[in-house]
Formats: structure tokens, C-alpha cells, sequence
């Protein structure tokens, strides 16, 4: 998510234009604007982790205005998710999860997981990406891939 | 993906348009439009499960041009996919796995699946619903997620 930014940092100041104006920038009136989709998919992936695992997770004031802002929210959220190890998540499959939302329902971990945690985080990134995109940033699907974990031919 | 489908064609109808129109709009110029993005969707679900097991999957001809065509490509995959069981994916996560584009690099299955699996399906899902989104139709975050496994307050 990080290298979308830079590249469309780079575009817009090839078009002289103000980078930050992508912040607002949205795909429906009544949809969340690019800031809050790169906000949402950090909180998506630090509650992930926080919920499953009962550790306490950084709060935000959601006050980002700028691409540099909005780049440390992303290491931000890094920093804390690369606190965890394997063994934090050893119990959390039928662990029991729940959020204020959803008025005393609950989950268990590995459904929150795979039916919530999981499509949530990948909606409010494709659909950051996706604003970049229908704005005319220079993007394809190996940014949004990164590098992938492959060996060489044998 | 086929409630989608729904409230797209409810909204054409209601503003008496073509929904079939809906088939070539897209959010970028070169970007696939949402046919295609249903359609990988489909074939990034069966060839998920497809090349972790090694049980082959149905081909298709990608010529759909109406939206019953394309439920009908959702329904066949689901019916491919109904056909695994956990028992199919016991040791999948240290299988090895390429595509043809990956000129004879390889990932293990556990890697492909997180990496390259899960991120494409999530895009294109994703992609299709924006795009209707982005066009007027009415659909929210809970048409996204469907139906939760969730338990009542206790």
C-alpha cells in the first residue's frame, strides 16, 4: 500500500498537481474516501490481530490528511503486527470473538477470520487501490500482489 | 456475487436501462471490465482449489454477455467447488504449485494460497462490486460480506 502511495505521489507531481487531493477522492458519493479505505484496511488488520489474540491495539485519531500521514498510519499498524509471533495464535481458531457492532453476537475466531477479518481487509485495499486507479495512476496487479514468496526454476 | 447481480438488474430495470449494460462499464480504461472480473473471480476460487489438490477443474469460454449467463458461471463454480472436502486439502500446505505465467517458478502451497489465492479473488470480488457501486447500485458492506456465522447474544 505503501508503493501505491509513492506512485501516486510521482504521478501527481508529474501533472503538477497536489498529491494530497487523491485523500478525498472517492469511487460513489456514498462510499468512504481513499484516506479512509487506507485507514480502514490498517484497522481491519490490527483488529484481526487483536481481537483473535486479546492483545490491546493502537488507537488513531483518524485525523490523516497528507500521504506521509496516512504512510505512518501503515507503519504504524507494521510495527504492531510485527510484535506477533506464530504462538500468539495458537488458541485462536475457537476462541470467541465479538465486536460492538454486532449488538452481543459473537464468532468464533476462525470464522471472524476467514468471513470477516480477511474479505474486509482486501475490500478496503482493492478499493484504495481501485480509487488510484479510476484516477489514472499508473498501477497494475503486481503492486498490488507485492513480491510474492516463489523459488527460482529448479 | 449473485445477490449483486440482483440489485444491479432491480436498478436497471427500475430506470427501464439495459442491465447487460453493466457487463463492459469498468473503472479504469485499461482495466478488465466487470465481466471479466466476475469471471476471474470464478476461476481464481476453482484453480485455488484445482492446483492445491491437483483435482482438475471445469474450462470455461468466457463469452459471457448477460448477467443469467454469468450466474450460471458462479453457480457451475460453486458446484465444482461443493464437490472438496477438508479431507482434499490435508496436505496442501507444503504441496508444490506454478501457474504457466510463473516460467517455471514455484510457491508451496501455503504460500499460494495467502499470497496469490486469497489477495486475486478478493480483488476481482471486489473490483465487480465497485464497479456497481461506482455506477448507482445500491449495495453496502453487508451485501459484500453475506451471511455471517454468528451465534445470538447468550
Amino acid at each position: 500500500m505503501e508503493k501505491w502511495l509513492d506512485v501516486a505521489k510521482a504521478f501527481a507531481e508529474a501533472k503538477a498537481i497536489d498529491p494530497n487531493l487523491f485523500i478525498g477522492f472517492r469511487l460513489a458519493p456514498d462510499q468512504f474516501p481513499f484516506v479512509r479505505q487506507v485507514q480502514i484496511a490498517c484497522d481491519t488488520a490490527k483488529l484481526g490481530a487483536s481481537r483473535l489474540t486479546g492483545k490491546e491495539a493502537p488507537t488513531y485519531a483518524d485525523t490523516e490528511q497528507t500521504f506521509d500521514q496516512l504512510k505512518e498510519r501503515i507503519h504504524s499498524t507494521v510495527r504492531y503486527l510485527d510484535g506477533f509471533s506464530a504462538a500468539d495464535f495458537k488458541d485462536t481458531a475457537t476462541t470467541t470473538v465479538s465486536t460492538p457492532r454486532w449488538e452481543g453476537r459473537t464468532m468464533t475466531g476462525a470464522d471472524y477470520f476467514i468471513e470477516h477479518a480477511i474479505p474486509n481487509f482486501f475490500f478496503h485495499a482493492t478499493t484504495a487501490y481501485s480509487i488510484l486507479r479510476h484516477n489514472g495512476v499508473n498501477l497494475g496487479k503486481k503492486d498490488y500482489l507485492g513480491q510474492l514468496t516463489q523459488k527460482p526454476p529448479a
